[in-house]
């Protein structure tokens, strides 16, 4: 989070000029059941990998696990709302999924300025998600951020 | 979706050895305002590019979008229950977001495998999201998918 | 919940010639992870100490509790349906919070009328949530009820 | 929104020191029948103004409205992401309701900071919400705010 430029303007977020390589934010909650099965709703992902005990047990994960584009979307809430927030357009997004995300577990998504493109206004961020120490999910993101007085884009 | 394999089994998805390039499946639904709420709870996006018709308006979006990822979580739908089906594993999914979806857009999300690695049981698939002709969203899948009587992998 | 008074008009609540001071009804139900995700998601409250069980244990709350307005609304239920219930229009509530509410407590909000002012149809209650015999919150309701046969006041 | 004070301690939001008389700042969504539906779900208040078209075009309000409180809770949003945000706790709310907020409106809540007391840690907000330029709710928060290093108060 970081200061907002002036007081008509304070839904929007961050703005190209105030960004540097190097700034950080995170965004962290923890993975409920509730969520799995409204995510499943939202996506029609009913892969019983989530949603199933008994199949999830059987399989290598030995339990139900959450959607790994659930834990992708911890990314788009720190990128939506905190770093750079409203205003920002996103480009494009990779994902690693490296481990699983069980329920309870609480998982954070920390996006790191990596690149900053002024003359096409592109942003790009190292994003990375993980459960206590663990990396769970790994990737780059490519967004688009408006330069001040330019909200539109 | 293809054939199972036997009655015992009949919760997971195909094998790898169902498998073969070019074979292709598709998942599609309504993206809704509940949708859109629904996916701000569960991912902790607040944005009001997806919450608030005003603050929208404002932008060049001229209303409310989805949220890039809602729409992605269509491929994790078809991945996870269709083609493959249940008992695969995602491994990476990268994700280029080309135009917006609109509230009571119809969304379709199709996958197509594009390389089969039988020896680490690896399959590539292209990953393209579409409201009508127009693609919205594109990408490429990496999955690992189990060989006949190696649910567990 | 008190008797109707005629058949014709049976979503309606309770009419001011109903009421009387003393008069008391209560609503109470069981706080889930989930009514507090959904909770999340109307409010735009993405506050971690609701939706981050890591967080929440660091302060002084020891894990994640429900939203204070959450349990309000239980308040605003008994007003809504029960007493005096629909037809009756809400103008003022103060709330004090006393305690947290943790998922899996059954919270039950109680109102009870102090006050009547029949020139201008406003009835006055004392509002209080408990979890147990635990005073979670408390304060006063004022509404303004309809005479019979002004069911628009 | 403002800076946080360190790395370490990045989900938490402003620290006592870091406020000020006149400080503000404001939370926005639009209000649809999703909102509703779940709210009345959460609350368990199911009157039918706010879920019956029919039965809420017989009263004065002609046509469903939100539940005072829903509008209320874009109030807890601002305190408990923005101003003062996470740690920050709630100690009472005072609600006038004012207007109605109909399904399709933007509803805005913006606090501001109108008195601190240092010696109990204590800070009292003005709290406004709107639809367009009209107040529909407004009424006063007092909130207990952390002194920096002092998480747990």
């Amino acid at each position: 989070m970081a200061r907002k430029q002036d007081l008509n303007d304070n839904l929007h977020g961050l703005y190209f000029e105030d960004l540097a390589i190097g700034m950080s934010d995170i965004y962290s909650k923890t993975i409920t059941e509730s969520d799995i099965i409204l995510f499943s709703a939202i996506s029609g992902d009913t892969n019983p990998l989530h949603s199933n005990e008994e199949f999830a047990s059987s399989t290598r994960f030995k339990g139900r696990i959450a959607h790994g584009m659930l834990t992708a979307s911890l990314i788009s809430a720190v990128i939506g709302t905190k770093l750079p927030g409203p205003g920002s357009i996103y480009l494009s997004q990779s994902l690693r999924f490296k481990a699983p995300v069980r329920i309870g577990n609480t998982a954070s998504a920390s996006v790191t300025i990596t690149k900053l493109i002024p003359e096409k206004k592109i942003v790009e961020l190292e994003t990375i998600c993980k459960v206590s120490k663990n990396i769970v999910l790994d990737g780059e993101a490519t967004i688009l951020v408006p330069k001040k007085g330019t909200m539109k884009l």
